[in-house]
């Protein structure tokens, strides 16, 4: 008996030594994990995995690379997360603390 | 005045029309959004935003683009969504109901 199940990866560093197969309707899979390797240690890839998505996170990363997996994902079902500044209007009551500040800086807005 | 906050875009189709700049300590920024291209008005992408990540969904993508995007994302910290089979002990007590099956298939495990 088999059931699937969706799992979710920690966020790491240098997804390397592995490769997929698949594409299409098909879907992406997981094709060879080698031992030893970052796919399998760090991020306990397995044969056989469908990849539903994957989160590339841009700190530190070359201009090239951020240009090129953007270019390549172009065509495809994409969510960003952005940082954006915004001008406040001055308020009339200015005596809000800095833990309420410090709420308004990290909330998640859907745009 | 001004403040910082995090955005989250919805997920949708097909990422066009703008440019990117920076990268390395810097961080990744729009640089340029073309008016009525799907990155103003699908995406509500803005001049001067930061990109902190990029989620790519690989149904019904191209295996070589596919590639092309694993392949760049490598050195990165990036995580991943997936779909896994996993035979499960033929359990004494199969009266179980659907609902609990369907509850199990969708369950999120950190791995």
């Amino acid at each position: 008996e088999t059931m699937e199940v969706t799992l979710k990866t920690e966020a790491e560093a240098g997804a390397s030594g592995f490769s997929v197969t698949g594409g299409g309707n098909e879907g992406i899979f997981i094709k060879k994990v080698l031992k030893e390797s970052p796919a399998s240690k760090i991020f306990s890839l397995r044969e056989g995995d469908q990849l539903l998505s994957a989160t590339i996170f841009f700190d530190n990363i070359k201009y090239e690379d951020a240009l090129k997996i953007l270019q390549y994902s172009e065509p495809y079902r994409v969510q960003f997360s952005l940082k954006r500044k915004i001008t406040c209007k001055e308020e009339p009551e200015r005596s809000h603390s800095a833990a309420q500040y410090k709420k308004e800086r990290v909330r998640q807005v859907d745009i």
